[in-house]
């Protein structure tokens, strides 16, 4: 991948492109033997005056005649666009996919951003000036309430995801921040502030997916790679705390995988808002209803807790470039579980992964869970 | 699918729902059935103002946990998501997907839409200033130096595709046209005028494509789908009247059959510009390199002759509301290959169809071959 940052003043063709080759090279394979291509973008159109991303790389990359394609799914484009390459390969149809997530969000101007990712909602809700830092708002105000969590609690989700950010070079923000810098930053919608909001972010990041033996030795078993919708709006929903869709996603892909939330030793959860890395939790089995908030305030989720949740710093810290976080989230499983990383970022002895990259306010999710090779 | 127009005052969103809906009906299944989906569209971000077309449209269905995503290959994106949605099915991984491609390019100003478009090509060629209509008149002065085929012969191909248009309800021309009309249309880039050129449209279309027995008894069979990329930068290709990547996708297609361009009856060629449609047959084994202009001058592409092309008018007269193109074409082989036409308008006696519809100037093609059930 490319460090995130909030501008990187390279296209964003080139961006793909960087981490496309850095993929490539840790796996150990020339682009020739690629015959797919997934690229998850959500708004080059919009953010870059461009369309045909997949295109650009491919000929970039030198190669021709591949199956190649860019896939949109908001947020959680860069999940889906794995989720595709994986099911390419998986199928037998596609020796080795490439999959590329990438945005360069800097590019556009804040009234054109602002209004496409408003977009994402539903159009009643929309019309009615419904945001998603609103939705945030509006469920971290229904969970200070019906829980025994605080707003220090929530807070310490963001210190957390900071914290871990500091040691991984390619994230956006390098600065250990603590529960005061939360509570004394500007309001976004009430009760999160400034610091329980993800940035935009300029970055890119690529895997590549083959069945059989690597050439390197030491890949990562894709054990599962799930999405599903949920309901589309959040009005229509019969609890607004209910991310139905992350449940669905979740649950496919332990039956896929054949195990389940009891063994995973590490999460990449899509933290767009502080909130989220609760709610999220709680729908993947993760932590019992209500009480994600616990593991949070008793360190569990910390880099040294039982079960460490956003390794590499989160949406929150390491940034979020929508098209590429869900491919970031993956590149950081594998990183763990592959041991690759420094010691004062590791996670010890993780096996078992899981991330889950989320499209809007959870209209749409993708579950993908990774298993070190024995 | 839509009626495609130049201007269809329904949002996005709504074209693509009554093209799913219509779709639904005519496969006689619920969207509950449907488990997987697959939108296909160019720029909905930059064209309207909005991401996540997928993730509304199930919303709009009333569906949820489903597998779903947007699919973006510039002019391809409608065959790319079939594409997608035919493997997704293949391979057992979903058991009924829904293809549905839209494009609302009405929404756009003038300078927004050949901005977009202008960039599907290489960047430096972008920086050169050449566009895709350049690209179409080089490849005409080229074709017409090289072969014996004259001017009024690349007109007869618009004038035939206008033909076949008058009595397809969903085309957006309904004029007749003849060699004169064309010659006598405004410069679009020498030799090229206005009506050797598809317009901009408003539109889309939808299929279901399932495994085993249909509902309605009279469902085709999808014998081949495939795509491939070609060189990207046309100054890069060995002869530019070359496009590679439709004969590679062709040659995919023909082998994933068993079958090859002997026994089409039919084809729905990308005739973006009057050339392409000469070019791709030649690509595509339905005609000797450099002289599908003959049986464009013998009247055997005509409806009534041994290989109607573009029965529905092709993009030149159906239209070409981009994202909604590729799925326009197989709906129109559908149909022919059915039965489903009134006389003045239908191939008789057709059982094997194939359709290409392709990304820029050759960036990326997608070939399908249809059969109609024994």
């Amino acid at each position: 991948m490319t460090a995130f940052a909030g501008a990187d003043e390279r296209p964003l063709p080139e961006l793909l492109l960087v981490a496309a080759e850095r993929a490539l090279d840790d796996a150990d394979r020339e682009p020739g033997g690629v015959d797919s291509v997934h690229v998850g973008n959500m708004a080059a159109e919009a953010f870059n005056g461009r369309s045909g991303l997949a295109n650009a790389l491919v000929g970039g990359l030198g190669m021709t005649g591949v199956a190649a394609r860019r896939i949109e799914n908001t947020s959680a484009s860069g999940a889906s666009a794995f989720e595709d390459a994986v099911a390419a390969v998986a199928s037998g149809r596609h020796e080795r996919a490439l999959a590329v997530g990438g945005e360069k969000m800097s590019a556009a101007d804040t009234a054109t951003a602002t209004e496409i990712i408003s977009r994402i909602t539903h159009d009643r809700e929309y019309e009615q000036g419904i945001t998603l830092p609103s939705f945030g708002g509006l469920a971290a105000a229904a969970y200070l309430r019906e829980t025994d969590a605080d707003r220090r609690d929530l807070a310490r989700v963001a210190v957390k995801n900071h914290g871990n950010a500091v040691s991984n070079e390619y994230a956006q923000f390098g600065k250990r921040i603590d529960v005061e810098d939360v509570l004394a930053s500007p309001p976004v919608a009430e009760p999160l502030r400034l610091y329980d909001c993800c940035p935009t972010s300029d970055g890119a990041a690529a895997v590549v997916i083959e069945a059989g033996p690597s050439a390197t030795g030491d890949a990562v078993t894709v054990a599962a790679c799930e999405s599903a919708t949920g309901t589309h709006a959040v009005a229509d929903r019969a609890d607004p705390l209910d991310i139905e869709s992350v449940r669905t996603a979740g649950e496919r892909a332990y039956d896929a995988a054949g195990f389940g939330a009891d063994v995973i030793d590490l999460a990449c959860i899509h933290d767009a808002f502080t909130i989220l890395e609760w709610l999220e939790m709680e729908e993947l089995g993760l932590a019992p209803t209500g009480r994600a908030w616990e593991l949070t305030r008793d360190g569990r989720t910390d880099l040294d807790g039982d079960l460490p949740v956003n390794p590499g710093g989160g949406l929150k810290a390491r940034g979020h470039p929508l098209g590429a976080t869900g491919i970031s989230q993956v590149i950081e499983l594998v990183w763990q579980l592959r041991g690759d990383l420094p010691d004062e970022r590791a996670v010890d002895g993780a096996s078992r992964g899981l991330a889950v990259n989320v499209a809007g306010f959870g209209n749409n999710a993708v579950c993908t869970l990774l298993e070190a090779d024995a």
